[in-house]
C-alpha cells in the first residue's frame, strides 16, 4: 500500500450554548485540522489535530508542508522506521524555526503522524490498540523519536521496559472484557448555571459515572468553591471530583484558591497556572500536597514533559495525542511517564476517539494503571465510529484504524 | 494619529552560500513576516518577525488575525495602556489554543507589537531608544503584560526598579557618545571552510572586532575543537570567542563536548541543547561552570525565561524581540532578567536593527551592563536605515522609529 496524495480538511463544529467553555477559552468552536492520506487502495488514513476554531486554516497549511514528503511512501516500509521519519519532519531545517516542536507546526505534525498510524492499522485490518499490541517492543520503539531524552530514557531502556511488561499482559487484558472506565467532563462547563451543573451531575451519576469534572477559575473564587460544593453534595463523598482552572490563576492565586478548594476534596486540580511554568507547577504541587496537580493538554512536547516529571511538577500526565506530535510522541511520553512513576490520564481533544485505543495499549503494553479516560460526547454525531460509552465504560473499539474517520 | 488599515508582507532574501548556516539550520533563507500599520498620515508603522523562509506565509496569516483589532485605534491612546491590549491579543480565547504564547502565533504577535512601537516612535518623531527613555517608569510599565510573573516581579516592583535607575541615567548616557559595542557572528558559519573562518577572523579583527562567534555542533566534535582553536590562534588570547551549538547536542553530548571545548576558553557556550529543556540547561550550567551558558533565541515567552532564571539554567539571556511578543515582551524579560541578575545579550533575528535601540534603553534605563550586541550584516542592503557599525561599535540611530523599514 502506497500513499499517493494528501487531502487536508478544515472541519469546524457548532456546539450548544455554554458547551466546552472554561475560564480561559470562553467561546470554543471544537474543530479539527484533518490530514487524509490517500492510497493506491480504497483505504484512506485519517489524522486529527484539535483546535478551537479560529486559525484552523493555519494548521491545515502547515499540514501541507509537513506531509508532502510522505507521498509515494509504502506503508510498512514507512512505519518500520517511523521514528526517523518523525525526526526528519520535526527538524526540517528551516520550518522548525516556526516552533520548534510547538504551536501551529506541531499541531499539524499531530494530524500527519496520526494519519500514518491510522492508515497502518487500517492496512493491517486491526484497531489501533491491537496494532500496537501486535508490534514487538523493538518495532514499537522504531516508531518513536527519543532524541533529547537520553539522560532519562534511552532506546535500550525503552525496549527493555516494554519487554519487561510482556509477561503481565495476559492479566491486564481483562480490560478488554470490561472496557476502559470513563469520567465525565461535560457536567460542569464554566458557563453552565448552578442548576445545570446539579442536573448534569444527577444525570451523569444515573448513567453510571462516579468521576466528574468541574471548570473553575472564576473571577470570584467563592463561585468555584460554591459550585464544587454543589456537585459534591449531589454526587456524594465517594464520587471522584476533579476541578480544572484552565491556566487561569497565577502562582500566588493558585496557592490561595487551591487551599480553599481543598474542602471539597478534589481528586486533582487541573492546569492551575500557565502551562509553560514548570517551576510554578512545582511550587504549587509541593505546597498543596496531598492535593494533586494534573496538567498536560497544553504541553506541546516530550522535552517539556520530561522537565515536569523531573521537577515533580505534576501528579497526573494529561498528554493529548492531538496536541503533541501525534501517537508517536504520545507513546514516547507515556513511556517516559511510566519510567518516572507518573500516571497518564489523557486530555481528549479527539473526544476520546484515538485515546480509547491508546489507554488500552498503555495499560496492557506498559502496565500503566487503569484509572479513567476523559469522556466528552459533544462531537459524537460527526464521527463514523463514535466511541461507545456504556455505564461509564468505553467499549473496546473493534473497527480497523484509530476511530478518526469523520462523516462528510 | 489613527491606524486605518493593515498591510502584511512576506519578504524572503537570498543569502550567499554558507551564510547563516548552523548545525541545525543548514540552509536558512533569512525572511521577515512584516506587519505594516497604515495611518491617516503619511507615516506607517513597520514590525518584523524573523523566520528562515519556509512557512513565513503562516506567520503572515496569523498577523492578519491578531492585528485586525488595531484598526481604528488612536496611537497615544493605544500605547497608554498597551499592556492590556497585548494581553487581549495573546489571550484571545480561541486563537490562543494554537500556542499559547509560542510558535507561529507568537511570532506573528512580535510583528504586530513591533509595528505599534515603531509607529509610536515615528509619531513622536524620535528613535525608539529615545521614546523609551522619555517615558516615565509607570508609562513604560503600562505597555507591558506582567501576568504570570507575580511571584517574582509585580507591577509595583517593575516601576520601582525603573525609578531606582533614573538617577544613574546621566552617567550611563556616555554610551550615546561611544555607541554600543558589537560582536561578529558572521565569522564562523557552520558551512564555512576552515580557510574562510580564519580569513574572516582576520578581517573582523582588522575592523575592530574583538568578540567573535563560531558555530559548532559538528557530527565529529573534533571538528568543532579544531576550528575553535584556529580562531583562537588567529584572534589571540585576549579575544572573546563564543561557540554556538544551535541545539544540536543532547544533554550527555553537551557535557562531553563542552569539556573538550573548554581548552579554547570560550566566553560562553550557546544553545547547548533543546531550547525547551530548562532542567537540561540547569544540569549543563552547573556541570560546566565556570564555563557559561547562553540561550534564548528560541525561548518564546516570559514564563519560560522566568523558569530559566529561577533554575539558574542560563548565564546570558539572549531574548530576541522578533521571537518573543515583540518589544513589549522583550522589555518585560529584560526587567525580569535584571531583577534576577542575568545580563541580556540579545539574539538579533532583526539583524540588530531594533535591538540597537533596545540595548541602549536596557543599559541607560535599567542599568543592564553594556556588554555587546550581536552583529550580522547580511541583510544591510534591504533596510532603509541599516545599522551602522564603525570600528565594531553600533552607532546610535537618530532616525525616528525602530529602524525596521525595508526597501520595497
Amino acid at each position: 500500500m502506497h500513499i499517493i496524495s494528501i487531502e487536508i480538511k478544515d472541519r469546524r463544529f457548532v456546539l450548544p450554548a455554554g458547551v466546552g467553555s472554561d475560564a480561559t477559552h470562553t467561546t470554543p468552536q471544537y474543530s479539527y485540522a484533518v490530514c487524509c492520506l490517500k492510497t493506491d487502495t480504497s483505504i484512506t488514513g485519517v489524522g486529527l489535530a484539535f483546535t478551537l476554531g479560529v486559525g484552523t486554516d493555519l494548521v491545515c497549511k502547515a499540514i501541507e508542508y509537513l506531509s508532502m514528503s510522505l507521498v509515494g511512501r509504502e506503508m510498512e516500509e514507512l512505519m518500520s522506521d517511523f521514528g526517523t521519519v518523525y525526526r526528519k519532519m520535526v527538524d526540517s531545517p528551516s520550518f522548525r524555526w516556526l516552533g520548534p516542536h510547538k504551536g501551529v507546526v506541531h499541531l499539524a505534525l499531530a494530524a500527519v503522524v496520526n494519519a500514518c498510524y491510522d492508515l497502518w492499522a487500517k492496512s493491517r485490518k486491526v484497531p489501533l490498540w491491537k496494532l500496537l499490541l501486535d508490534l514487538t517492543p523493538e518495532q514499537l520503539v522504531n516508531t518513536l523519536d527519543l532524541s533529547y531524552l537520553e539522560e532519562v530514557l534511552t532506546r535500550d531502556q525503552a525496549i527493555a521496559m516494554l519487554t519487561d511488561h510482556v509477561p503481565g499482559r495476559e492479566n491486564r487484558k481483562g480490560v478488554l472484557s470490561t472496557g476502559y472506565r470513563g469520567y465525565d467532563t461535560s457536567v460542569g462547563w464554566f458557563n453552565f448555571s448552578d442548576e445545570k451543573i446539579v442536573d448534569n451531575t444527577k444525570k451523569a451519576m444515573a448513567n453510571g459515572f462516579t468521576a466528574l469534572k468541574l471548570k473553575v477559575g472564576s473571577d470570584d473564587p467563592a463561585r468555584d468553591v460554591r459550585r464544587a460544593g454543589l456537585i459534591r453534595n449531589v454526587a456524594g463523598d465517594n464520587a471522584t471530583i476533579m476541578v480544572d482552572a484552565n491556566q487561569k490563576w497565577n502562582v500566588p492565586q493558585a496557592l490561595d484558591i487551591c487551599r480553599r478548594l481543598a474542602e471539597v476534596n478534589p481528586f486533582w486540580i487541573e492546569e492551575p497556572t500557565h502551562p509553560d511554568d514548570v517551576i510554578g507547577h512545582q511550587t504549587i504541587a509541593r505546597t498543596i500536597a496531598p492535593l494533586k496537580v494534573a496538567t498536560g493538554e497544553h504541553i506541546p512536547n516530550k522535552v517539556i514533559f520530561k522537565n515536569f516529571f523531573q521537577a515533580k511538577a505534576m501528579d497526573f500526565c494529561q498528554v493529548d495525542a492531538v496536541r503533541v506530535g501525534g501517537i508517536s510522541e504520545f507513546l514516547t511520553i507515556s513511556l517516559l511517564s511510566k519510567s518516572m512513576g507518573i500516571p497518564v490520564v489523557p486530555h481528549v481533544g479527539d473526544m476520546g476517539q484515538i485515546h480509547q485505543h491508546l489507554v488500552l495499549f498503555n495499560h496492557i503494553g506498559m502496565d500503566h494503571e487503569h484509572l479513567f479516560l476523559e469522556h466528552i460526547p459533544h462531537l459524537k454525531q460527526y464521527f463514523v465510529n463514535p466511541a461507545e460509552v456504556c455505564e461509564a465504560y468505553y467499549q473496546v473499539p473493534q473497527t480497523p484504524g484509530s476511530s478518526s474517520d469523520l462523516k462528510d
